[in-house]
């Protein structure tokens, strides 16, 4: 057995239950990555992650490779060790950061090179230096290096960039990675199905021990992530896990388990947390809003979290516009554990086959007002 | 026996060991309180601080009437519920805030007016109106509103504002607070021993729950405030606790409960946390400094502190060069348990009537680099 593999349990409609294994523990699918990007989910220890049962967390080949170096990281026993995670770990491979952060790319076909966010000197990352970052961070899931195209592009951009990950992604699986480390192969070819067909079978002869899908929630409607979700989420092979990148709403959480994707990550729970916007099951809602300043109810009646359990509304708007370092990490233990119990929700469905209520008593109640849920209700 | 009260349970030279009681919990005595100025201690819960054994904070009227109003804080339940806090509160009355924080003051026999630091609204605090905001608070122990002067100061200008205090402090405990709150007088005096005299003749009729002396860590040199302490502690009755305002550093607090003080609190710990900077008993270090970037050892291996259990000097410091809100936490549970575990150090050094000992092992261990401690050593 593979030390990163993936266990099916059962099905309810397209929507899968499962248990992703790796050396740091099994973690039941559908399931939420909190992002951990600079070695830390920001604002949270890990003892508020295990107290949430976060089971697995995204690290960031990229942020950690610049500030404090992957080399720092091996040298002091890891990632694991260095951040006191004991969970699991998925690191990206540095390619979508590149593009979205780093200055003056210029793409070869050897690989990237780039300025740094954060002091402007050059880099490169290839396949290779990507692996070895990966290596070094000793993370359980080793992300395959691929390009990421813009959206909008056209048809020949994303063939072309297509074509180029796919060497990338062979060149990725060569390396060697520690015993207990795992490769995921990731599928692109943007908005257009015929070409995540074409991707998929330019690919489907490596052996990744799972699947992502990248390209996707990078600006386009979730109408449209949903149609390229319905083209490609049947390609990808039953026995392995299958990974939504950089997604996203609760709306998309529930939209991508219905199509069978098993885990996501994305930066929302948190970064909103920050900015005062929780997410509620009635809803989301702007803390620092003047109606919450006398409130004395829980952000979610309905949320067990730490923050509901203890304070109230008026409490956190109150911390929210003094800017206190408080209001970060409440808001971001209860959108984390929104996140984590919504997909708690989604497996015990998909367990009682009952998935489909679930989905409609979710929309009825999260998003009754928005008309993209309407849309997509099925 | 009234709510707030003090027992003392024993003697060790000067030095003290007592219990405060309140209706929120009896606290060992001697004590640090933990500043908590906008109804948080910066960056913890509650439940850090109870993690910590804290057993008392301190919140600043002059912040709370200013944000979110001791009205709304009143209509929520009082501070204690707001904020999630069961443990006791002990309020300042915003009188050195007015002079630190506030801008245009005018001070008049009655009051003083200010601008808002926040907004420049104009505002007026009185004695009654300081009783009001702390009544409304529900704080356990209240303090008597007073006028702090500048250091340094004259002779005269010290005597003129302490007979203004003189009176606000009568006109404090004429105010009925609620039952469970007892109320604090505050000695003034400044650096001159007549005056703390002059001071205590002038209040000692004056039924006051406990003492504070205040006036001190403003600007003048430890030896000096060590001085005015061993002229004006001897002052105070034995059956009341005695509580320095707003100092100090590790070796003030071991030098207060030296010469008979039973409780502190100071932002340092709090403040000086979030800057990198940390106590450990082998002294200060500054964790931004480069020699920590490869150093695998925890903040201080004497320390059971989450922060030292879990994490090495080198993710702390990536945490703090890379402007991580978890720096921020995990450097106030360390500093905040570092103060707490100092108070309890002494407790059980005063048991055991080896006080001088332990005071001797301190500047040992934590100051022996320091001539100021050098100076101090008994």
């Amino acid at each position: 057995m593979r030390p990163v593999h993936y266990k099916l349990l059962g099905e309810d409609g397209s929507a899968r239950l499962g248990e992703l294994h790796t050396q740091h523990g099994a973690i039941p699918t559908p399931a939420f990555m909190p992002v951990g990007t600079a070695a830390t989910v920001k604002s949270l220890t890990p003892e508020d992650l295990e107290g949430m049962q976060a089971k697995i967390i995204l690290g960031n080949a990229y942020h950690l490779y610049i500030r404090p170096g992957h080399k720092l990281i091996e040298s002091l026993g890891g990632l694991h060790r260095f951040m006191g995670w004991e969970g699991a770990i998925l690191t990206d491979s540095g390619g979508f950061q590149v593009m979205s952060l780093a200055d003056l790319r210029k793409v070869t076909p050897d690989g990237v090179e780039f300025s740094s966010h954060l002091d402007g000197s050059r880099h490169f990352i290839s396949p290779e230096i990507s692996m070895e970052i990966q290596r070094s961070l000793g993370s359980d899931i080793v992300m395959a290096f691929d390009e990421c195209v813009k959206h909008p592009a056209t048809k020949d951009e994303v063939k072309k960039s297509m074509e180029l990950t796919t060497k990338w992604e062979r060149r990725s699986r060569a390396v060697k990675l520690q015993p207990h480390q795992g490769l995921f192969g990731i599928l692109q070819g943007g908005m257009y199905p015929e070409l995540r067909a074409e991707h998929f079978d330019a690919l489907k002869d490596i052996d990744f021990e799972g699947w992502a899908i990248g390209g996707l929630s990078v600006g386009e409607p979730p109408s449209l992530m949903y149609e390229i979700l319905d083209s490609c989420v049947p390609l990808l092979p039953k026995d392995k896990v299958r990974y939504l990148m950089g997604v996203g709403t609760p709306e998309d959480l529930v939209e991508g388990v219905a199509r069978g994707v098993d885990i996501f990550d994305c930066v929302m729970p948190t970064r909103n947390a920050r900015n005062g916007t929780l997410f509620t099951s009635t809803g989301k809602l702007h803390i620092k809003n003047a109606r919450f300043a006398t409130d004395r109810e829980p952000l979610d009646a309905a949320c067990s979290c730490y923050t509901c359990r203890k304070f109230s509304r008026a409490y956190l708007r109150h911390l929210y516009v003094s800017g206190e370092i408080l209001s970060s990490r409440l808001n971001t233990i209860h959108n984390v554990h929104f996140y984590l119990h919504l997909m708690r929700q989604t497996r015990e469905a998909i367990a009682a086959r009952r998935f489909a209520d679930f989905r409609a008593a979710f929309y009825r109640s999260y998003a009754k007002s928005k008309s993209i849920a309407e849309e997509e209700l099925p």
